[in-house]
């Protein structure tokens, strides 16, 4: 497999460095991206040209938190906080998914939709129930995208109708789970996801912590999102050191993504830092459910890693184009609602985010830099100003107006074509 | 003209009240409303039925500050706060619109765009140039949509290449750019446009006072946006009890819309509740231009009048749907972030805002009340959630999703079907 890809190209190099070239090529071979030129080298001059010219061609997006489960009641429900949210929206949605015909029907819908996206890898929640859940794996990994998917872990205060009641049961469920898994699938990954430390013991974690060491397995999980689940947390575990130190004590920071850490700051911070893990910041949903605005512009001048998410359904929103707007637009609000000392995200950094920097949990993801893997989107837009515009000012563009200026016409990952 | 539309129908009573009715009637008649129906009423059973069962039917959504001659640069150019980011971006475009080729060209895209878009009534700065003024006048007469356009004065701290020089000059061609206006025009009417204080000196506020009295026409400008344009105006106008009493000592406020009034308290708040104003509310640009957030709870539990503006291109988005939900989003912010008495908007609040509030300005629009004026849009969703979901939700999702999730497939303005 060898093509080019002819457009308009952008890419990030790295936070500040967002590259953008006008009517250039994209090599792709083997699933690789092999280059980046501005004209076509004569040695490619036999190679399948795939011509995009006059459109933007971008990396795929790697959205890195959102509940599958969730996405029928996306964009309503929003006038709740997450503890109430969850008990009154969220938790009685999700027992649906014992029902296979039910789970069907919205895993469907939520894979098509994702499909049609800007997203090409995504790492996201399933519910508790094991067979939902290898049913939304089996729809992913139809799907062409590369995907994370976890079945959910929850052993106490949780609702009888939603819950796994012993951190044993959990456990074997889970590894019931694992085992089930075709071995032969390619796209989609488990990933271990204990919901997050108020539903689950610490005989759980530390059950989960070996697992995750026994089979190598990714974590996901929620962390210092809410004022009400923060103090909750503080009670339910008074020995440990932090919010982060219940997931961290038993190992599971390490090869993890933490949604939201909205209010992560000190030694919390240093942990996630020692460990690499990943924060997934999710704007739209810290703002829904009146958590907050995270301080990422102090998250990079630590150089803890940090990746978006869209955190369907506490957001609303599929498009990974609107969570970097977002991400951008919440930390102009912080800055001049509450702290001046952190100046608000670049268009530059919040791109990366959503590609370049969200997508190193996947390995070389995310970018057009050589060896990096094919995963590329064209955006054809439905008009041009009448000014006279960059292709970082379309980029621009784009990414501020989403559908209504641009439609997504041809997606890739990892160098297959999807459509 | 008389007809029903039938489909599912959502309209405010008031700031607290939205009606949602499913598989309703809604009679329109000489471009009025006349009623909503749970059934058909017998003695309307020969009037011509409209079907659009399953579909949303909404009221048209005003849109009450946005500027025409911004449309080519929206998305672009979010970095600088308002006074760089009007030198650096707006005035250089602005002056573009000289030149009569380009200003068509550009005002043809805005026009286009906005017939597409859930707007059906539009209040809009121009520029300071007469015939492109006119011109997009023209464009707006045409497209059927209802509309105030201002030809826009500013006679000082103006760039050279765009100033009128002098409050006689400014005036001047004000007047000639009223006279000009064809009087059998039915959509598009003129409103007197200060830029804002800055810009506009007092000779000029005056003449445009005495103006707005003697042709009896409404006002539009900018208010208490940002705190450097905030600190500016008390040098330039030490007199004035405050930044407002520099519009209301010429009885610029009367019949008028000031937008943003982000830092508007006190005794300048008494002043517009005391002549009517309305304010017009812009979340996105005042995210965007790292304005701040104007505390709507507050000016919503003062009766002030308050409605939504898009403020294309502080504002990105053309769309009115998103309007709404960044209304809600931006107060959950403010009152997370910064003050904890007022509490976020709730959506029946910001869609009366964007329909029934800001309608006023027009007179009985925005609403399906019996009496309003025949607005109406008509939205399919592509898909309905795996969950029942009522009428009010299906709403959420749109506001929540828009072009993601629904299509705009029909538009009624003062009864007129505009496709």
């Amino acid at each position: 497999m060898e093509y080019l890809l002819r457009g308009d190209i952008c890419y990030s190099e790295n936070l500040k460095t967002l590259i953008c070239k006008e009517n250039a090529y994209l090599h792709i071979k083997d699933g690789l991206c092999q280059g980046v030129y501005d004209s076509l080298p004569k040695e490619l001059s036999s190679v399948e040209l795939k011509d995009y010219s006059g459109d933007l061609i971008l990396p795929g997006m790697v959205d890195l938190h959102l509940h599958a489960p969730q996405y029928g009641f996306r964009g309503t429900k929003m006038d709740l906080e997450l503890l109430d949210w969850l008990n009154v929206n969220t938790f009685p949605e999700e027992a649906k998914y014992q029902n296979l015909d039910y789970a069907e029907r919205g895993y469907r819908d939520f894979v098509e939709d994702l499909r049609e996206s800007a997203t090409t890898r995504a790492v996201i929640f399933g519910t508790l129930h094991k067979n939902a859940t290898l049913l939304l794996m089996k729809l992913l990994e139809e799907s062409g995208l590369v995907s994370y998917v976890g079945k959910v872990n929850m052993d106490r205060n949780s609702p009888e109708y939603l819950t796994e009641h012993t951190a044993e049961e959990s456990l074997k469920n889970t590894k019931e789970w694992l085992s089930e898994i075709p071995k032969d699938w390619q796209n989609c990954k488990p990933i271990l996801t204990p919901r997050f430390t108020p539903t689950c013991s610490d005989a759980l974690m530390e059950g989960l912590g070996k697992l995750a060491k026994e089979y190598k397995l990714p974590v996901q999980s929620h962390l210092s999102e809410n004022l009400g689940e923060i103090a909750w947390v503080k009670e339910l575990c008074p020995d440990a050191k932090h919010y982060g130190d219940t997931y961290d004590r038993y190992g599971l920071l390490e090869n993890s993504i933490m949604a939201h850490c909205v209010y992560t700051e000190g030694e919390e911070l240093s942990a996630l830092k020692a460990r690499g893990t990943m924060i997934c910041h999710c704007p739209q949903s810290n703002t829904n459910l009146c958590s907050g605005a995270a301080p990422i512009r102090y998250f990079l001048e630590e150089n803890v890693k940090v990746g978006l998410g869209t955190d369907v359904a506490g957001g609303a929103n599929l498009s990974m184009l609107r969570a970097i707007t977002d991400a951008i637009s919440v930390s102009k609000l912080r800055f001049r609602l509450m702290d001046q000392s952190l100046v608000p995200l670049t268009l530059e950094e919040a791109f990366c985010l959503a590609t370049l920097s969200g997508g190193s949990f996947f390995g070389k993801v995310g970018s057009f830099l050589p060896g990096y893997e094919g995963d590329a989107l064209v955006f054809h837009e439905k008009r041009r100003s009448v000014r006279k515009q960059t292709v970082k000012e379309r980029l621009e563009v784009l990414l501020y107006t989403g559908e209504e200026s641009a439609r997504l016409q041809a997606k890739f990952v990892q160098g297959r074509q999807l459509f």
